[in-house]
This record gives structure tokens, C-alpha cells and sequence, in this order.
């Protein structure tokens, strides 16, 4: 893409409104911007961001087995009553009356609409086990909406919902979701720690919540420092459960809490290794049983033909929420560092003088060479000052940066800098092209 | 994908609700399910056809060099009383309020919010021309919502918006969109017809709407045969306004007319070559100057440095009517009859008896080796009789099946049939696989 004919308003100024790093350098970036209190519109860049995430979860999604679908922003109040929420969920839902005044709400979550939907739409327990998952906009009505897309009224969350015939089969799902999530957090870039959480609203009493790491985090957590090892893609068989176990058991045995959920006596025995830090919630599961099953009358006749009330849990991720959490894990003083699997382009191009014919040639060359390998490139063909060019580039967070200036015309070299660490590099064009698709190779 | 696994509720009985062949299709090949008056939840197989069609759409939006970003669902009336449209805009505008008491709206359109959001980031005539789209889901409060998704009240659209200096460029903008939208179509498998079309609440004298062609269309259109060739793709240059422009004429030559819009004159020349039919209006474009950017006060300085009011169009495509749209055109009295590149598989494969060891181990083999292709299969691997599978597949429409029975198994032969016309032929496996894989080729 040239920025010639993009839409990328970056802000030099730190935005008065924004309190936490990530939400700072969001809007100046020029990712999103606030079109209500918590309420954004994705710009260009932020929205390739959101899509790279987006394409992460729904791939570990269906490799654990779970079937998208896509239930609507609205509901009817009608179906909450049959679950018992509609009166116990409190301001934060967003309430609607149509132009017949039947009372409709924008959905916070998802619970009683799937719950309804299957139980419409299956015959016999030979249709389970199942997972479905849905990636859509939802709307609570914070009373204070603050630190951008990290507690906005309007989110992207993906959500998906268990359905099973017992408890065991049930535990199994939830072990898929659980193993799917260590590798969804693992291949953004984040070290997402599950640990033991209450239940709330959603109800149940199996819970875990899955924590990033991050200093302007929402609330306290302690862990043992083996936590701190790099994470890596688990290869799993999702239909052997107790392979699923042991890696779930592999994965609560180092200790790690929130501050409501502290234990002093694995902290004393995690002496020396134990950890503290602030957080941030990723992501949330939960089994629930029968508690919408049951109240909704959700059943499927046994192998004997005896009803039996269908055992449930819930997924959620906050899919915006994580660009932030993202950002609060990877910047600097400069700006995003992204992390390659999520970065909006991999490449960011800098003409130095675009009126320089040499440079021009090359970087109109090279440019047109990356796009054809596959590599998206964000090419700066303006008319600007080679600071802000800079500046611009380190800001966006691009993981390489390709410059082009006229004495490095002459001899057919480049600069190549590594966003993330700085270093930078001398080389011919041909070795710049060579290194950035070998990178794209690996990804 | 194994039906073992999958979600395919489909119905043998016509749903009593459904009145056209469109939305009882949709039902009943469980493809969609009504959750409220005039909205629905996407099961796994209605939501594969649509993001097959937001693809295309997308890919040639930005071959028209429009970039993409997503306005939230929710507004602020206060945006539209900028316009003047708030109270304009009448009960199909579902109005709401926050627990602050303060007004929003679920957006029934854009115009208002992408106005503002360009008009406070942009600095000069030089950061134009622009178009800017985005793909989201919109509620209009229809008083009787029917036809499932031909006339619901949540839909999910694609609307643009154009920014120009000046009126020429404004145009260009426009037969920019105009060409999109006749490769879009082109490429969805429909012939849609550009008629010359009122502008109603959005405003403007230019404007045209694309009607698709079908029994069941809601009005009634009138065009020259000229129209009944089979459409191509459009290879134009949009950096070039003449050629766009001719590119436009030619297509807007041949008479075509909604009822409205009838020209007794036309008609006369046209003779014997006048038909009449039914239409579908499946996308609408408007030229509307400066109604939006006066109002809300969005003006660039120009090069004199004094400011020009900022020339706007707007362009929108009904993404889930397009479903209703596609089915209407093309089905039989089985089944839909998907166009090959909106199929939400390529090939059903079917498995007659799955405890037929030989059956099974070429059905397993083959649907693995066409997965691995790249071939997206439906594999009905479940413990059904034949003639609910062969009339399942019929219903939703793929456009290959392989059908494996006992006696071919024995000769490694398979049956494979065209659903479009219906024919078969039995043949190898290996011949079946390489047709199914050349075909992939060329899509």
C-alpha cells in the first residue's frame, strides 16, 4: 500500500483522554477513533490488526473442533427471561424497545441465544459432543467507559459454547478450548497465564481466566517464575482426552493467581521464584452444566430415550481488548512493536526523496517485488520530511523498515532495521529483498 | 469437513413462515435461523456463503482503490442532527438510550459518522480523492420485515463513501464504484442491471441502482435483450478517468428501467427487444455533492488555501439480501444451485454405506487427498439412508458431488454429478479427482 493513497492521521501530541499507554499510542497511530464515549471506529491500519487476530483465533478454533456461526448484535428480552438473567444483569445491559415496543437488548453475551438455537435444532445425543463460536460486536454499558479499546461499550469478543451429554464429555470440551487458547495467546505474541477464577454472572464452578502479563495491567497477580519461559505451540490430538488432560494439568501445576485467588502456602513453597506483576484478562472459560440448559429446558433424549439435560460451558476472548493488551506487552518509547504474527504490514518502505530519480526507481522496484512475493508493504511515497518518515514508521510498529536515500541509491544499498530491536543493517537491495521474504517464509 | 461433525440442520418440510423459494431454501438447507421478527443467526454453512461474497466484494472494492476501515454499530443522535436527518429519518430508525439517558442509534446508514471521522482527520485538497468502505451490520425497524434476509431489519451491508475538491472528481469517484459494482456482481454469478434510480432520503441527482433479474423480484423492470448476454470481467484502469467513464456509457446504453423510470421513447426504439421481468435491487449508488460536508461544515483548503466544501457520493451493497438474491436466481425445484464461487463447499462427497469397509476407505482417502488440494469438501460420512443424503446435497446446492456405493467401490469407480445440469458420469477415482482439482484451477 502507498501512504500516498492511504488514511493514516497520525497524532504528534500524546491525546489529552488517554490515560494508558496503549490507548495513547492506539489514536496516534491513527488505528482507531473515538466516535462515542467507548465506542470506536477502526481506521485502516487498526482494522488490519483486528483481522490478523481475528484469523489467529478462528484457525485454533477449528482445529480444536469448534463450528462458527454468527448470531445478530440484537435480542430479545424474552429469551433472557426464560434464563432468569433479564432482571439480574443490571445497567450495564444496553435496553431496547422497537417501533411495536417489544423490548429488545444489544447482547453483552451469548448464553441464552445459542442455548435456544441448538435446542431448536438437534435431535439425539448422537449429535453431541459439539463446540460453537461466533465473532461478533457486543455492547455493555460501562458506567465509566475509559482506557480505549481495553474497556470499551461496543467490543469484539469471540465467544463459543459447549454442548454435551455429561460431565466428563463436557470437561473434555472444555479442555479443547483451554488447550486452544495456550495457542491462540502463544501465536499473537503473548504470554497468557490461565489461572483459577470466580464464576460471576456466567455461573458455574469450573472457571480460568488467561492473564497477560503487562505493567499498567487491570489488577494484581503472582506467579512462580517459570512462567517466564518462552511459550510454544502446543501440537495436540483434540479428540484424546486424556492426552488433552495432561496438558491442561501441565499448565495449572506452576502457581499463578490473582489477587483474590492467592495461596500462601504454594507461595511459600514457590519461595525465591515467586513473581508479582499487573495483568491483563484475555480471555475467560467457564462450565456451567445445566444452568441454562435446565431453566431453558435444553434436553436430548439418551441412548435409553430418557431425556437428559445438556452440559454447557462458555469461551469468551475480547478480541479488541487484545490489540491493547497487545501494545501494553510490545512498545517503547517510539511506538508499537508489533509482533510479526499480528503486524498490519510486515514491511514499511521509506523513500527518503521522492524526487531523487535513483531512489525512486528502487524503491518503486523493490516495493513492487515484495507485494508480488506475498509480503504486504507499506510503502512511503510522500512528500515528506525524512524525520517524520521515521518517526511515522517507528510509531506504526512495522516489524522491518526498508530506507531508501540517495547516497544509498548510488551504491544499490539499503538500510534494514529490526523494529523490534533496533539493529540495523547496510545491505544491497537484492539481500534486503532475500532477507524479508526468508522472513516470510518462517512466519 | 465431516457431516458427522458439522451443523447442517436441514428441514424436509416447506416452513410455513417462508412465503418466497429464497428464504424457505435458506431454512430448510439450515442455513439460517429467525431469532427475532427480521433477524437471524447464521448457522455454519449460510455463513460460509456470506464471507464468501464479503471476499469478493472486498477484493474488488480494493481493486477500485477503496480502503477499508469499520464504523461501529452505534451512533449518537447528536451526529445526526449535525445532518439534519435525525428527526427526518422516521420510525425505521431504531432510537436508544444509555443508562446516562444519553440518545444513540443503531446506524441504518453512514453518511453522518464518516463525514465527521474524514472531515477531523484530514488536512489538504492533496490528502484527496478517497473512497472509504466498510462491511458491517445495520438495523433498519421495517414495519413488516419478511422474505428472511430479502427484507430483514439487522443486515449486514457494505457501504462506501467518496471525498472529492471538485465535481470531476467526484464523478470519477462515482464511475469508480460503478465499474466495481458490475465486476462484483459479474464475479457472484449475477447479471445485475444499472438502472437510473431516485435518490430518496440519502439525496443528490445522480444515482443508480443494480437490479438482478428474477421471478420473484419486488418490481417490476423493463430493459433491452441486449441485457441477457452473459457478463465478463471488466479489466479497467480506475486511475483513468476517460476510459472509466466510456466503461460506464456502454453500460448504461442499452435501455433498462424500473418501473419509475419507464421512457415510452426507448421502449418504442427497442421493439421487439424490449423485456419486462421482476428485480431485485441489490446494490444502489448515489452522487450527492455537498448535502453532508455544508451541513456538518466539512471543507479542505484548497491551493489558494480557501476552503472548498468537499464533494461526497455514497454506495452501498445489501450483503445478506445478496443471498436472498443469488438463491432467487438460481435454483430448481430440489434445491439451491450454488454459483461456483459463492458455494459454501466445492464438492459434496457421499458416502452410501459407511459399513461398507471398501466404500469407506475411498470415500476417507479421497476426501483427505481433495482437503489437501485445497478443495473444500462436505463429506457425508454419517449412517443415513441414500436418498436423505443425495436429497440433502441437492438442497444445499454444492456444485460437485462423488457419490461411493458398494458396487462402484469394487471397480474403483465413483459417480460424480453436476448439480447446475444434473449430469453424471461414472468414472475412477483418480479421473474424479483430477476433474474436481482442474476445476479448482480455474475458479
Amino acid at each position: 500500500m502507498r501512504l500516498s493513497r492511504y488514511f493514516l492521521p497520525v497524532m504528534k501530541e500524546t491525546p489529552a483522554d488517554a490515560q494508558i499507554i496503549s490507548h495513547k499510542l492506539m489514536l496516534r497511530a491513527g488505528m482507531i477513533r473515538q466516535t462515542a464515549a467507548g465506542i470506536y471506529a477502526w481506521l485502516p491500519l487498526g482494522l488490519r490488526v483486528l483481522r490478523r487476530i481475528e484469523k489467529i483465533i478462528r484457525e485454533e478454533q477449528a482445529r480444536a473442533g469448534a463450528l462458527e456461526l454468527l448470531m445478530p448484535t440484537l435480542q430479545t428480552a424474552d429469551l433472557w427471561r426464560e434464563s432468569g438473567r433479564y432482571d439480574a444483569y443490571g445497567p450495564e445491559m444496553l435496553r431496547i424497545k422497537d417501533r411495536h415496543n417489544r423490548e429488545l437488548l444489544y447482547g453483552p453475551t451469548n448464553e441464552e441465544m445459542i442455548t435456544a438455537l441448538i435446542r431448536d435444532n438437534l435431535q439425539s445425543y448422537r449429535d453431541l459432543p459439539r463446540i460453537f463460536y461466533h465473532i461478533q460486536w457486543k455492547f455493555r454499558d460501562e458506567v465509566r467507559p475509559r482506557f480505549g479499546v481495553m474497556r470499551g461499550r461496543e467490543f469484539l469478543m469471540k465467544d463459543a459454547y459447549s454442548f454435551d451429554i455429561d460431565e466428563t464429555a463436557g470437561r473434555h470440551n472444555y479442555n479443547r478450548m483451554f488447550v486452544a487458547y495456550l495457542n491462540s495467546f502463544s501465536r499473537l505474541g503473548l504470554r497468557a497465564i490461565p489461572m483459577q477464577a470466580d464464576t460471576g454472572p456466567i455461573g458455574g464452578d469450573l472457571s480460568h481466566e488467561f492473564i497477560v502479563l503487562a505493567p499498567n495491567g487491570e489488577s494484581d497477580v503472582f506467579y512462580h517464575s517459570n512462567w517466564e519461559q518462552p511459550t510454544r505451540h502446543i501440537e495436540a490430538d483434540f479428540d484424546d482426552p486424556k492426552a488433552l488432560q495432561s496438558i491442561v494439568n501441565d499448565h495449572i501445576s506452576d502457581y499463578a493467581a490473582t489477587d483474590e485467588k492467592r495461596d500462601p502456602l504454594r507461595e511459600a513453597q514457590a519461595g525465591d521464584k515467586l513473581r508479582q506483576s499487573r495483568g491483563i484478562e484475555v480471555g475467560h472459560i467457564f462450565f456451567f452444566g445445566t444452568k441454562y440448559s435446565k431453566p431453558m429446558g435444553f434436553t436430548l433424549p439418551g441412548p435409553d430415550g430418557k431425556p437428559i439435560p445438556i452440559q454447557m460451558g462458555s469461551y469468551g476472548i475480547g478480541i479488541s481488548r487484545l490489540l491493547g493488551a497487545i501494545i501494553e506487552a510490545s512498545h517503547d518509547d517510539n511506538g508499537i512493536i508489533w509482533p510479526e504474527a499480528v503486524a498490519p504490514y510486515h514491511v514499511g518502505l521509506i523513500n527518503l526523496r521522492i524526487d531523487d530519480e535513483n531512489c525512486r526507481a528502487i524503491a518503486d522496484s523493490l516495493y513492487q517485488r515484495l507485494e508480488a512475493a506475498g509480503i504486504d508493504t507499506l510503502y512511503d511515497d510522500r512528500n515528506e520530511r525524512g524525520g517524520a518518515k521515521f518517526a511515522t514508521m517507528d510509531l506504526i510498529g512495522l516489524p522491518w523498515q526498508v530506507v531508501i536515500g540517495p547516497k544509498g541509491a548510488e551504491k544499490g544499498v539499503v538500510e534494514l532495521k529490526n523494529r523490534a530491536n533496533g539493529e540495523k543493517q547496510t545491505i544491497s537491495v537484492e539481500n534486503a529483498f532475500n532477507l524479508l521474504t526468508a522472513g516470510h517464509q518462517q512466519r
